[in-house]
């Protein structure tokens, strides 16, 4: 099935495939999609839990929600991801439009907020992305991923929308529980006032910021090497990046340049270093100042971003220096919703942040015990013994009716001890065993999976001594 | 954009443009793709309260939740939809495997659990599915479309998962409060014992079963005609059919029909009836029984049906007999999860149900008022006059860490009046109002929104005055 040349050659950490013994099976290979997987009951259960603190926290900040479709017309995505763009899914055409999967939330975010003649809106948005990527699950990449974005939109004061996306993003990582972490911070428009200052050509500004985005990866020297043999910069412009990029520190850093005299003359360097002052002093405020990292290596992939840019990246527990990878991304975009609505007058300038969280799931999966409920049944009903199936359906509607969450076996006559196994394995808390010396006398057992304490309760407060234990619990 | 060949020929309701005034726009059309929409934070919320009530009957039930990728390996759709096969998205052959998006829910359920080997499971699975249907947006359908199904695996004694699986979509059609509704219900195996008796070649029994599908919107003298010139059944064969696909009523129907001599020699037909006496048998203890129609006339278009299939129509408010449509859908496939992995000994029977959201949805928003809130913020923080964006920052620091719902104007000296307002819009409770002669004595203004009232707190009680009032709420 699979193809060996182009973007499919190289190493296959995942396919998705599980073996299937025998070649028999009418050519039918049963497996997922390359770089894409199920989500079983426990790993959703993680999920949810994840992604509703996640949400938690976006509704704090007063977000609403919105949702966009999960392809757009091929156009509106195209030339919005420099080199990235080559990892687009199209649909196949089959007469109509040319689609594309989505490869972000932000550029259909732009789209809807530019369609719809949005001026200001904050709002969530929690979805799958698509990239043709080449899955690397040991570091917690797939082809198809949650991401969790929270958006800013709207002409407003500088940095006061900015702030509060670092401040979402410290919250969201202190409450979900991931140990320590450091938000990168930088600023594209210091990014270009350093490359005019050092003498790169204007229309290379962004390729040289590709370059120096695969830092956290890639040695010095690796990126220099990329910079003049293929970007085409002199090494003495290289050099003189250097002496910048390697800085980062905090708010002494941004004083420091500051005082740089060939930065002062520039209007953009300038502005920059005054949002990152603004930024710094309203961080402070927000309690999250000290978590802030101003490193001038920071420049983020993507076209789109035109001012404060910042990463959040988990701290490894024994070396604070060690990173282990980034945890949540985001910027300014200013230009972005536009861009696709030339002729409209007026700009909707947005910050926004997206939260890594497949890679927060990875971490908490791996160090998740084998506790975690995937139902939330309250009550089972079972039989002691043959021939009760129509007595549990009564009960069990008796129970639904009152609204409790009450499941039963679908066999007509269940082993009891099958039963509560049953109970044990999904955590169910209590369960009523029927048996017809206690219903002829007008009883049911109660039994308490956890302690397996069993008590006998009539039919008739069954209901009342059910919700009097659960609301306790 | 458009061929106009094709599938994509007829009648467009709805695809997805608004009208950009003006040639000038780089040629880019603002849209999203045909069939398809976004959904505003007002959208988003009605959606949101639906899903989460249907959520509650399927853990009320006891189902987990599982989550599969959007697309799927081509030949794990192929053949499993019959004719509406042509209506599935292919993915372009971008070098690598050929995809195709998912176009249910229940064929990629039924992969995951042979490729997971999992013998019982009983899951919910809420997630978009995808069609090339020509979208007829007055009917309310989309080629995107959610789908939230319902199904329980595994090998059970006879209806009583079926049973259940009645039960929740008559729970969810109340919690959702849509008005009356009916199932309509009829069993696979009848309808082929019914062929048989007419006549009808058993190699048509699906084509056969096609055209009864269209029963619900096309005359029986169209259908009559379609079976009898495109599928090559004889006349006589038809009018058979017709004395018996007409019927419809209760449990006596199914009485009357096991006194058919004809039908009594057909093993499957038989089979058929004890399953539907059974069936009516378990919705009477769960006081459903009033909403069953058996109807002969259902057939459902899938291919995977193998027992019991049924449908939830909505009648309309005045004449009951007038249906409004399919609501929710659903059957028993025994053979699909085997058809995955044919070598595996045991088959995995299934039986599940669909809830059509798509148009409750519909229904809903039809009738929802403005008042529907989109976000959850309990306090904004305003500034009676300028200069106080730094007071506002530590105020709202305070309420976020107390756990706060809480935002504020992200401009720097916003006009009092303009604050209100967005507090009227968004309906959030409460709004704290700074000024300086307060904040000189320790005082801050908490305005009620509904009622315009305001009192005056200290800084130091607020949280906990604030705490009260919401609490109380």
């Amino acid at each position: 099935m699979e193809n060996t040349t182009g973007n499919d050659g190289t190493t296959k950490v995942n396919d998705g495939s599980i073996d299937v013994s025998g070649s028999a099976l009418r050519n039918l290979s049963l497996k997922t999609p390359k770089g894409t997987r199920d989500h079983g009951p426990k790993a959703m259960a993680i999920r949810q839990r994840l992604l509703n603190q996640v949400i938690q926290v976006f509704r704090k900040h007063g977000a609403e929600t919105i949702d966009t479709p999960v392809f757009e017309l091929k156009q509106v995505l195209t030339g919005k991801y420099g080199e990235d763009g080559k990892l687009i899914y199209d649909l196949k055409d089959q007469g109509g439009e040319l689609l594309a999967l989505r490869y972000d939330l932000t550029v259909p975010f732009a789209r809807y907020v530019s369609m719809s003649n949005i001026s200001t809106i904050k709002r969530y948005h929690i979805a799958k992305v698509y990239r043709r990527d080449n899955p690397q699950s040991m570091r917690g990449r797939y082809r198809e991923f949650y991401q969790c974005d929270f958006d800013i939109a709207g002409t407003y004061d500088p940095m006061l929308p900015d702030a509060e996306c670092v401040k979402v993003v410290c919250e969201i990582l202190h409450d979900v529980g991931v140990g320590d972490f450091t938000i990168k911070l930088n600023h594209r428009k210091l990014l270009e006032g350093i490359f005019q200052v050092c003498g790169v050509p204007a229309d290379i500004f962004r390729n040289v910021c590709s370059s120096i985005d695969k830092l956290d990866k890639t040695p010095w020297n690796d990126v220099r090497q990329e910079m003049i043999e293929q970007r085409g910069v002199k090494e003495e412009t290289v050099d003189r990046i250097a002496s910048y990029v390697t800085l980062h520190g905090g708010l002494e850093l941004v004083n420091q340049l500051s005082e740089d005299e060939q930065l002062a003359r520039i209007p953009r360097a300038r502005e920059a270093l005054q949002d990152l002052r603004l930024l710094f002093q309203y961080c402070d405020i927000f309690q999250v100042a000290n978590r802030i990292s101003f490193d001038l290596s920071l420049a983020r992939g993507l076209d789109y971003y035109t001012g404060i840019i910042y990463e959040a990246v988990l701290l490894a527990g024994d070396d604070k220096a060690l990173s282990v990878g980034s945890v949540a991304g985001g910027g300014r975009y200013d230009n972005l919703v536009g861009m696709f609505n030339p002729k409209r007058k007026q700009q909707v300038p947005c910050v926004g942040v997206s939260i890594g969280v497949e890679r927060l799931f990875s971490i908490i999966e791996a160090r998740s015990i084998a506790t975690v409920r995937t139902n939330a049944t309250e009550v089972y009903v079972a039989s002691a013994h043959k021939g009760l199936h129509l007595r549990r359906l009564e009960i069990l509607n008796k129970l639904w009716t009152a609204g409790f969450k009450a499941e039963h076996s679908y066999k007509l006559n269940p082993k009891l001890l099958d039963q509560l196994q049953h109970c044990e394995e999904f955590q169910i808390p209590y369960a009523i065993i029927l048996g017809n010396d206690e219903l002829k006398r007008g009883f049911v057992k109660l039994r308490e999976i956890s302690s397996r304490q069993e008590l006998e309760v009539t039919l008739d407060t069954l209901i009342e001594e059910l919700r009097r234990r659960l609301h306790a619990s």
